[in-house]
This record gives C-alpha cells, structure tokens and sequence, in this order.
C-alpha cells in the first residue's frame, strides 16, 4: 500500500470524518465518527485527534483539516477569509497546531446586500472540491441545517448566502402545531405530498401565512396527516431554491443547473425539488471535502506535488 | 342598575371573556378566566359555562358566544361562513343549544389565490365589533399566535389572510439556536433591536435567509444578545405587515391606514413596528367581540331593538 502523504479531516458540530490520501490525493483509508466539536470534553482536542485517527495508516503525513474545529468552540479560532475567497487566499490563511502538524483551513465570510454577516466553516473546502479549479460560473448548494448556495468561479468562491431551512423543519415538526398535525408513522417519502409542498415554495407568498396552510389543508382533508411533513419539507425547500434562484440571477448566473454537495436523503430531496422547479441537479462526490482538503493542502505546499 | 338583555361570550382556546349587556349594549359587567375550550374537561361544557357566568348578573338573558367553542374542539362545530361573510350572514347562522339558551357565532372561511383554505373562529365577530356596519375600505389587524389581516366593508368581512408569526416567534425562541444566543434577562423592550428587526422585515430577503442573519450579527457582536429576541420579534411583525400590506395593495385597498384590534404588549409591537413602516395605527375598543357580540345578536333579533 502506497504511503499516506496528506491525512485530510473535515471536523464538524456534531460529526468528523477523516481521510488517509496518497501523493496523487487517491484515497487510501476514510473512517467517520461522532466525535464532533461538541462531544469533546475539557477542550481535549488532542485526544479527540488520537482518537479519530486511531488505527489508521497515518504515518508521519502532515495534516490538515476544515469545519467548526477553527471556530470559537473549537480547538483554535481561526479568522474569516472574506469573499471572493480562493484557493490561495484559504492556503495562505492556514492556522497551524505545530505540535500536531495540524493546519486549519479558515471559516469564509459575506455580507448580503443590507450588510448583514454571513458565515461557513467547512463548507468552503467542500466547495472548493466539488468544482475542479477550471470551471466558471458554478451554482451549487450545501443542503443542511444552515443550508449554503455559493458561487464558485476559478477556484474561488465568489459569494454565498445561507438558509435556516433545515433547522426551521426540526424546530417546527418537533414543537409547532404542525407537529401535532403530522402523522407519527416513520413512513415512506411521500413524493406527492412534498411536491405539493415545493410547488407552494416555489409560489410566491409569505412563509409565515404558508405555514399556516398546512394546517388548513390537513384541517379540511386535503392533506393527509401522514403527509404533513413531507408537505413542509417541500414547503421550505422550495421556499429557499426560489430565492436562491433570486439571488443567482442577480448576479448573472444561470440557475437552471445546480451542483448538489452531499450525499443523504436530504440532499435526495434537493435533488427532486430543483427537478420539480425545471433545474437540472448534478451531484458532487461524497468525497468532496477530502479533495478540498488536498487542493488546499497542494497549494499550501504541505504536500509535494 | 339596568337588567342585562344579553350575555355576550368570547370563548377561545386558552381563555373564556363573558359581558353582561344591557339593552343599549353597554357593558354591566365583565370577567375573563383562563377557562378556554382546552380545558373543559370530559366534554363538561354545562359546567364550564356555569363556572365562567357563576354570580354574574345574567337573569334569563338569552347568550351568544363566538370563537372555538363552535370549533371540532368546542361544544358544537359551526360550519364556516364563505368571504365575504356579512352581519346578516354570521346571524343567518347561528347555531344553537337550547336548553343553554346559548347561539354559537359561526366562523369564516376564505382561500387564497392558491386556494389554500384559510379560517377564523372569534375573529370575525371581533372584526365585526371593532368596525362600525357604515365604514368602508378598512384593513385591520389582529395580532396574536396566528395573526389575521382583514378588508372589512359595509360590515361584512370581505376577505382576510393569516400568518403563523406569534407561533413561528415562540417555537424559535424557545427550541432553535436564536434563543440560545438570546439573552435571558427579562429585560425591557429594546425599542432600537425591535426597530432594527421591522427593517429587516419590510426589506425584501427571504425569511430563513434573515433568521440565519440573527445568528451572525449576534457572533459579530453587531446585535447584544439581549437584543436578539427583540430584533427577531421585529423581523417576523416586520415581514408579515410587508406581505399584509402587498396583500392589501393587490386588493385596492389602502394600506396606510391599519385597526389593530387587540390591547396586549403584542399590540403594542404591532402599533411601533406599524410607525416603523410609515403607517398610521388605530387602536380599537379592547370590548370589540362583545360590541361584535351584540351586532349579530341584534340582527339576530336575539335582543329587541
């Protein structure tokens, strides 16, 4: 087996996942843990490091890793690079844990068209993987709690803007009436309903009176309670691909062709949205984050090339 | 003193308000008891009416309640009344329990332009109330859990809208990542964050984008933590009375001028946040559903005229 050149960790909330890359960035070894920046204890990050990397052929290789880790709550707290953001500008901007031979790519920072800040740590090295350095003009979407849409251009991100969608689901399916109103049966996806639902999102209205539409329509038998959720899941997420659409086209992007960055069911369900709003989805490898690492890593110099 | 010709009710989820009217329809007497259709317990609606009129001056007055006690929920489900639902039409329509001499107000339904059902039970009556039958063009509010816009003409409802905004204010408050940045002072209004949330809420922006906004200006300090709810509370009232207003533009009606029907602190938020957005606020009767009350039982020929 080929020696690990570059040990590659993108180190999350709630998750890490790290990857043993040889010198042409070929995967050698990958392993996922829940051992996110919020189940280590005390601060002990190095433990935490021993132990995600723990049996894996890690040799000496230097490392480098991406995501909440080089925020406030992580190891090091490591200051935003502001958009456009490339490449180099992220390789020049690494924070370092010498002792561990650790790097820490910085967080990227934007501010929308009223000022306001927005945030992503991890998200641009996974960007930075999924568009190779080459392509222009690239529209693609981050599904998740806080929900990324970025445009990437020469291996820069060139701006971004973030959606609570995800989290809006969970707090309203946990604690909202429409909870109460949504069947409890683990359940199959409901394809009809969350159409239904990414119809009205894609519509135009306010989120607030939309919601209070779900209710209605399950009040008045028009949708079955089973189908609640799915309905809201379509709901928000077709609420944001249309602003997202908005904001994409503001800045002269085509938004008809979409790059999916994530590979769960969530991600599936973007996946069917863009396609009920006349989009074409292409979708990004599972690995992106590891290659965004290597880019970064290779332009840094960490690795020979 | 004066007997009483009408026991007016309004009876909700949360709380019961009951008036003892006398033949002008001047109030004799009031009480309001947490005592709402949610905490009847097996179905004991005898008893709960007796507890909520026990030692009021009610003789044998005939009695009209309106709000979820006409609901699935309630005692006696009313059908909805179609928009535009006039005096005449809610009076055409009472239902009944006899032997409580009790007529039971209907509620009123709508669809919007999606078709999407959209209903009010107690509302209209307080709508019905806090506008007088010769008024014409005027666009009301009323602030609550799920607030309601309403176009009320020549004392009929003509149509009306609702937003999950106090709810969507309470599930993020209470269960998302904003009331944990939140401080939990108790605290005074912050009439600046509040203010500063109505900009952000009449401005365009999608809602899940300028919550996530709420976030990161926290994290960069721009907005103190004790601000957060506030600002948040101001984004969400902001952003309903910009889609309320567009609503009512759509509809030829003037939106410069709003009846906020309803005397809590909400109301209050309404009235700043309604300056805030250039328009001026009228304040109506905080007696509205037993003014709103006496109409449909006046045209009900329930109490002589």
């Amino acid at each position: 087996m080929a020696d690990t050149a570059l040990v590659a960790i993108d180190w999350g909330t709630t998750s890490a996942r790290a990857w043993c890359l040889d010198g042409g960035g070929g995967i050698l070894a990958h392993r996922g843990v829940a051992l996110g920046v919020r189940h280590v204890r005390d601060g002990n990050f190095g433990g935490a490091l021993a132990k995600l990397l723990d049996d894996m052929p890690i040799g000496l290789a230097p490392r480098i890793a991406c995501g909440m880790i080089g925020s406030r709550q992580g190891w090091l707290e490591v200051p935003y690079v502001d958009c456009p953001a490339s490449l180099t500008a992220l390789s020049d901007h690494l924070a370092s844990i010498s002792i561990e031979s650790l790097s820490i790519v910085p967080g990227v920072a934007t501010r929308d068209p009223a000022g306001v800040p927005d945030v992503m740590r991890g998200e641009e090295t996974q960007l930075l993987g999924a568009v190779a350095p080459d392509e222009t003009g690239v529209l693609a979407v981050l599904p998740g709690t806080h929900s990324k849409w970025a445009r990437v251009e020469h291996g820069r991100i060139v701006d971004f803007t973030t959606f609570m969608t995800g989290e809006l689901y969970a707090v309203l399916i946990d604690h909202s009436m429409l909870g109460r109103l949504a069947g409890h049966e683990p359940g199959l996806f409901s394809r009809g309903a969350f159409s239904q639902g990414v119809a009205r999102g894609l519509d135009e209205g306010e989120l607030a009176h939309d919601l209070f539409g779900a209710r209605t329509l399950a009040l008045s038998g028009a949708l079955a309670s089973d189908d609640v959720a799915d309905w809201l899941s379509g709901l928000l997420i077709g609420r944001e691909i249309r602003a997202a659409r908005e904001w994409a086209l503001r800045a002269g992007i085509d938004p008809s062709l979409v790059r999916i960055i994530g590979s769960d069911t969530l991600a599936e369900r973007y996946d069917v949205a863009l396609g009920d709003a006349g989009a074409l989805a292409q979708r990004a490898s599972r690995d992106a984050a590891a290659l965004g690492l290597w880019r970064v890593a290779s332009r840094a110099r960490l690795v020979e090339r």
